[in-house]
């Protein structure tokens, strides 16, 4: 049996002391031994290892050591947040904090150097056994300084789930509950924290200022949301407000300046002792201007600088005459946001200099695109800049607060932006109720802690791979392969479409296969889901379950839910029986969400019950309020078998009529790329059909090229047939057609096939052909890419709703028409001159300069065009812009524009104009043809391979 | 005990004695006594009363009577068709017929007078039982000659139900049950059949010729339908077709001249011998010209003429020389319709003298509509006219084959015109499978045989009157007038929307309350239905079950279970949990439906077994093929109660929002003749909710004006708060306004309601005023009316879809421009001076005139002007014409004018251009209103009584 030490002087900071007792209790998980902490230094007679744990200018010990020469903190003296592992001797081991922070973070990172994952308690990430704990030289280091000055989370919209988890653990929104978030987020080198607001105050609910002096122990610097100035929560003021009230009745600072004054001096008071970042400003209730709707931008302006001026006032006398020295926020959102640029006739506060010391918080769109980003020029300000993000958003045009729906990819590619454009000093991420937001918020606050690291492009896969690796350590490499797969499978896939905007119409349930497409996604992601799980021993099961198990389960079957529901309603319109049987699906998937709610309210003794509360099916608008289950249609069958042909990609059917049979005509296989067409042949009566199918006529060629599936059978419901054209067997470049009858009883359906193996050796490489009419072209897939000094596309991996896009780094470049550009170039076979759409299809992105569209330039056998993809009046997080709201919904926006081909061989260019805009997909068809309706659009086309 | 005697010589018409033995089974039915029959006359001993069956011509005894001075035959000697009775002495009765049809009618007549309904066998009616058969001097009686020459109906579309119940019952379409046919078309004093033909040769299925030599015996004249020349059926073709044969293979005169001669020879030799009527002339197959699409109307004529020509001397040949005494017809049908009239290049077929004693048979438009009729100058033809009506109908749009749909009061309306304008040769009815047409098909054989009587405007109640006191002698009155409420109330219902062409989508579900009035139009004829059967005797039960109880049950089940459909999707679609229950209710009237084909199937029996089968629910295309039950839509409550406030009619719903609640706006009782609203107050999530309705706020005049149905309630499902606006309490022409909260325990939806009592002392009688935008008025409602000698407008009662119709009598007369015309005028209030859109709503009826328009005349401020209803290239009858298959699908037709109307009282009229216009309802609405979808329209409009 071993033993541990450690040492934690009288003279350390109450929030190391604090802190070595959570260390202890990590190596007690570990070792199953709880180490004997004294203030005095180890003798080490018994012990096998002791760790001292001290911070410069807080430690006698560390004076010895550094006037002894057994240390030099030449590596960490005047950093900020930093710590340094060393060995004093083979047994002895120093961690060293810069500061408190420092010290903190470095007591965290020897828990994870011993196993235990930041997560375990969020993540339920049980540590590994070990009989004693072993160090190695390799433990030895000097931490970076954090990359972001201020970073952290925002608990949020947490009614139902957190609340509810929290008064039935923790009895409210206590320090007992806050213990285990701030451990949390110094556990993740966080050092920034916004309390949860809607129906509880941090400085009150501890109970008393329980909260805010743990904050203040551990050093977790407290924030409030962008409209709490002052250390006051939202909900404080309904406590106090009143007609009699010292502090008046209206949160309206025209009307009751003094008043206010006094409610934010007392907050000053109360709470100002503690490291907080204060928010100064204010807005007025519900949006509203506080001097009326038809105030002038002048006057609101004059108001707010009064506002702030007094603010700082307070700050000065209550907090820190050294006003400097105090951390402050102005959030710049929605009208305030207009006060800061001010216009043509009016100056904003831009410029004003009692802004000098103050952190601008921007706000991204809320659904996680950044919105105007500082210029140049504006990165100058002294006060810096901070971002709020969201991984969570209740609001319009649709909530999104369940399960994880922002991908990584997203993540790194718009934060590395706001990082680009200077926004250093916070990064705060909306995290809603926590759970389920675990490995996202790891590694939002990897990326704030370690850009240099985590910044590099395309780094998701190796993130992953690292957190895995630690997390699972002894879990299978093959195993934490699939682990990766299933986290970002079910997060892409909830990036496609966010859960609670998901219905039974969004996917389409024929075109293009495309909910037979999701369908086999979310069946995959299950597949891997349940491989992994069932792998696992179960002291690894218990974490996999919380953070990516379940979460994976309950977004598939959501999405499992409304694509059954889909079918369901294309089947019923079809008239086909089979829409039962997907009735009975959709009905299944409402059970299983209800099971998983019920299961994960006891998993593990009920630890997170009150998670399982979020309302996630089909919101009609931004809350829950109107939310629908997808409506289930039953079917009658007709009184008698009935055969019903169609194909499975289109949602026409064909029946038994008087004269010549009805006839699906199919003409893909006249395309390259095309092999597969797959029929249905259903009955949409009683009892079940026998069918045949017999070639009635062939054209010139013989029919060796077609292959049947199936020629005969009998269906209930409804069988497929898959026909198979094997090009090989064509005669080169001739139109072959075979006509079938697919008979039963009573019906016979003709089947007109034509196929055509095209001729395509001449063919330069990346060359797309044309597809039933349209020509669909991934982004990556150019042909060419001009790269320039000052910038170039980057593919950027597994990005956006398709699977890649295609930006210009760096980030920060723009470009005027007559630049020269960075471009990509696409090329592809028009088979008949005419005029043709180009469908560009992009990320939702927002300009990123104030007042600016958003273009690129398109070359074409027609020259130079301008195609704006987000015109200057656009309004980003707005949901009375409606095309802001398609975007970020549909997670994609295409601008469609019109060029005149030439048959032959053509190519075009996309070039880069203003900074921000992710290209990912490029369709080009005829001006006559109407796409068939989907969500997801045409598969990519054939090309030839390079 | 009672005896009776029949005398039936040895000299009389086999037709005669056969049917005496008919009568003496009535006799026996009445009585239990069959009455002894013999060729001599009766000695009466013991009899008490002797009936003697004589024809004119065919009788040694009556020669004798005549002699004797005992009898005057000159009250039908020369006549067609006629009989006197005549009480020889107390004992004593003579019947005696002017021929053996006659006769044979006499015989009918006697079964009549004793209590025998010609519908026994068809209509399973019972006489009352006597103890002994009284006869009265009243019996005496000269019969009329029938209005019409040849009278009676088509078995048609006899698959599956005629054909299955005759193949179970008879063991084919032979004379076993042939004989029933024509005892029912002869005790309906018919003379004229044509038989089934779908898969059926009368000539051959007797067996052999039984069926035609019975026909022959009794006197029952066969013709065949329009398309089966020279005594053939159709089917026989197929039976003796071949490259070998005799007859060739084609039918195309064309191409096959000698073989179909030679099968028309065939034809003509083997049943010319019989009394038939002779098809002439041909057509090609599936409508095809038999010279190629490409061939000249000339040349088709002349192909026409040769056949003709050549038929006739085979007629000469084998049937009789004197060939003006062969009864001849010739359909006028499509193509050969054109054939007859030619064109302005080609003499048609119209003044060939060949034609002269052909009878001319003419075709309504398939669905009950005259087409073109004969006009003055052609009803000079020798030949004469006949008309070939529908009842049932195999074809496009949509066929009617299941239960009556054809109002009595359009058979009166548009049989009455061809009356009128000459058509008196032929009038055949398809009767479909016969059962449940039996008293639309007793009317149309009475109105054929006593125009005189019957073809009286507005008849209909009297007949129905005379009808039930006749069928059902036994029965109280007032159950009688019950019995008439629910025969014509299901036709109407029907005639509404015939079954097969109902579906879910067809009534509204909410707008002015549609699908609420249908189905309390449909539960008044089932409870009146359940009153009249449950009241009746055993032995009255029958016949009111096998005529009017079933298919009355039926046709009511099938329109619930489409207005429940269509329900369940309204509240679906408004995420009502009460959807369900409306799928239950569809789910039950499925059963129901089944259930009633299985009862109807086990009555007397198995009497009826195979008339079941008719398929009638929801087709979607002419015929069954792709017929479809209504879908029924699960709804899946919301995870708690939730409010869903809306009004019962409109699809909008109010529910919980963020900040101001949503708002109902009511508007309806600013409008005179609108004083009720009703909310629907309903729960889309799990549990029950609590409302309460509280006044927020009143304007001015106070609330007692308002009743609310109820303020308080607990609803699990949906519950009706009516508003009831008392205008008696309201300030003459002031504004009030409510405004009230809806609330429960989450969500409040706020009603704001303005009423007005409008002024309307100054306004003149019949001054209709707007309702919510819109003037509608039922025909019969104009202020004035302008008749003139030459013709006028008469109300038709309980016409068409709308209740009610004017149309100008005599049918015959047409007006130009610029004649006095009939004309009706209607009175409104125009609110604000604006163009209005005036819509036309006329019964869907056809120019009868060829190639002619069918319009009126509008008069308005703004002059005269000619509307076009139906404009000159209309193709009545050609499923091909959109707005053809339109009106007979909905049973009305919408003409549409604008018209600009100065504020104040305005007026219009409607003058008469065309004859067979009939006017139904007139709305009026501004220009730029779109009149909520519904298919019967707004509710006529409050106007001023007089």
């Amino acid at each position: 049996m071993s033993h541990y030490f450690f040492t934690v002087e009288p003279e350390a900071h109450e929030g190391v002391k604090r802190i070595a007792l959570k260390a202890a209790k990590d190596f007690e998980r570990v070792t199953g031994i709880l180490p004997k902490i004294s203030e005095s230094l180890p003798i080490c007679i018994n012990c096998e290892l002791s760790f001292i744990f001290v911070t410069l200018g807080k430690s006698p010990y560390l004076d010895n050591f550094i006037t002894e020469g057994k240390y030099d903190a030449s590596g960490i003296v005047g950093k900020r947040e930093v710590y340094q592992i060393k060995l004093l001797d083979d047994k002895t081991i120093l961690i060293c904090g810069s500061d408190k922070r420092g010290t903190i973070y470095g007591i965290f990172a020897l828990s994870e150097y011993i196993g235990v994952s930041p997560l375990h308690f969020w993540g339920d990430v049980a540590p590994c056994i070990k009989e004693k704990i072993v160090i190695s030289k390799n433990i030895e280091t000097i931490s970076k300084e954090p990359s972001i000055k201020y970073r952290g989370f925002f608990i949020n919209d947490e009614w139902p789930c957190f609340g509810n988890w929290t008064n039935n653990r923790f009895g409210g929104f206590n320090a007992e509950m806050y213990d285990h978030v701030f451990e949390l987020l110094l556990r993740l080198k966080g050092n920034y924290l916004w309390p949860a607001m809607w129906s509880s105050s941090f400085a009150l609910d501890g109970p008393g200022s329980l909260n805010e002096e743990l904050a203040d122990i551990y050093g977790v610097v407290m924030g409030s949301s962008h409209h709490e100035p002052c250390l006051r929560a939202s909900e404080e003021l309904d406590k106090v407000r009143g007609l009699q009230s010292i502090y008046g009745n209206d949160w309206n600072y025209y009307k009751n300046k003094t008043g206010l004054l006094k409610y934010w001096e007392d907050g000053l008071i109360r709470s100002g002792k503690y490291e907080k970042i204060i928010t100064v400003g204010m807005r007025g209730e519900r949006d509203s201007s506080m001097l009326g709707d038809n105030s002038s931008l002048k006057d609101n302006i004059n108001l707010l600088k009064d506002i702030i001026i007094n603010q700082r006032e307070l700050i000065k006398k209550y907090v820190n005459p050294e006003i400097e020295n105090v951390p402050q926020v102005l959030a710049l959102y929605k009208e305030v946001e207009e006060y800061f640029y001010g216009n043509e006739q009016t100056d904003g506060l831009i410029n004003w200099d009692e802004l000098d010391n103050i952190i601008c918080m921007l706000c991204e769109d809320n659904y996680g695109f950044m919105r105007t980003l500082p210029t140049e020029e504006m990165r100058r300000r002294k006060g810096g800049y901070g971002m709020y993000y969201h991984f969570d958003y209740h609001g319009g045009p649709i909530s999104y607060e369940w399960m994880p729906s922002a991908s990584f990819e997203r993540t790194w590619d718009q934060m590395s932006m706001a990082y680009e454009y200077g926004i250093r000093d916070i990064w705060i991420v909306n995290a809603g109720d926590l759970k389920f937001n675990e490995i996202p918020l790891a590694y939002f606050m990897g990326l704030s802690y370690d850009f240099e690291k985590w910044g590099a492009v395309n780094s998701i896969e190796l993130y992953t791979a690292m957190w895995l690796e630690k997390t699972f350590p002894s879990v299978n490499p093959v195993i934490q392969k699939k682990m990766a797969e299933v986290l970002h499978g079910f997060i892409r896939m909830n990036a496609m479409r966010r859960p609670e905007a998901l219905n039974a119409e969004i996917y389409h349930p024929c075109n293009y296969l495309e909910t037979d497409r999701m369908l086999s996604l979310a069946n995959n992601i299950e597949t891997l889901n349940e491989d992994v799980y069932s792998s696992l021993l179960q002291n690894e099961k218990e974490a996999y379950y919380s953070m990516i198990y379940f979460p994976a389960r309950a977004s598939t079957n959501l999405l499992n839910l409304h694509l059954y529901a889909g079918k369901n309603s294309h089947y019923a319109s079809q008239g086909k029986k089979i829409a039962n049987k997907y009735f009975d699906l959709v009905t299944e998937c409402i059970e299983k969400d209800r099971a998983l709610c019920e299961e994960l309210a006891n998993f593990k003794n009920g630890k997170w019950k009150g998670m399982e509360l979020g309302q996630h099916i089909g919101f009609t608008k931004w809350n829950e309020d109107n939310s629908r289950y997808p409506l289930r249609i039953q079917i009658e069958p007709a009184y008698k078998p009935r055969m019903v042909v169609s194909r499975k990609d289109r949602k026409e059917i064909y029946t038994k009529t008087y004269g010549n049979p009805m006839s699906i005509k199919i003409n893909d296989f006249l395309y390259a790329g095309n092999n597969e067409v797959i029929l249905e042949i259903a009955n949409d009566g009683i009892g079940s059909i026998d069918y045949s199918i017999e070639i009635e006529s062939v054209q010139m060629f013989g029919c060796n090229w077609l292959e049947i599936s199936s020629i005969k059978g009998t269906v209930e419901f409804q069988e497929e047939i898959v026909l198979r054209c094997n090009k090989q067997k064509l005669n080169n470049d001739e139109i072959h057609c075979i006509r079938l009858l697919i008979k039963d009883s009573e019906t016979t359906v003709a089947v007109e096939i034509k196929a055509r193996n095209k001729n395509i050796n001449h063919l330069p490489p990346m060359t797309f052909l044309e597809n039933n009419g349209v020509i669909a072209i991934e982004s990556n897939h150019f042909f060419a890419k001009k790269d320039l000094p000052a910038g170039s596309f980057i593919e950027l991996k597994n990005y956006g709703r398709s699977g890649c896009g295609m930006k210009v780094f760096p980030a920060t470049i723009n470009f005027i028409e007559k630049d020269d550009k960075p471009s990509l170039a696409y090329r592809f076979l028009i088979e008949e001159t005419s005029d043709y759409n180009i469908e560009i299809w992009t990320t939702p992105t927002n300009p990123v300069k104030n007042k600016h569209p958003l273009r690129f330039m398109l070359t074409s056998l027609q020259g130079e065009q301008i195609i704006t993809t987000v015109p200057i009046d656009f309004k980003a997080g707005n949901p009375s812009d409606k095309t802001w709201c398609e975007g970020v919904l549909d997670n994609i926006r295409i601008t469609k524009t019109m060029v005149k081909f030439e048959k032959g061989v053509q190519e075009i260019f996309i070039g880069a104009l203003e900074a921000g805009l992710i290209l990912e997909r490029i369709l080009i068809y005829k001006k006559d043809i109407l796409l068939l309706k989907s969500y997801l659009g045409p598969l990519e086309s054939f090309y030839i391979c390079p």
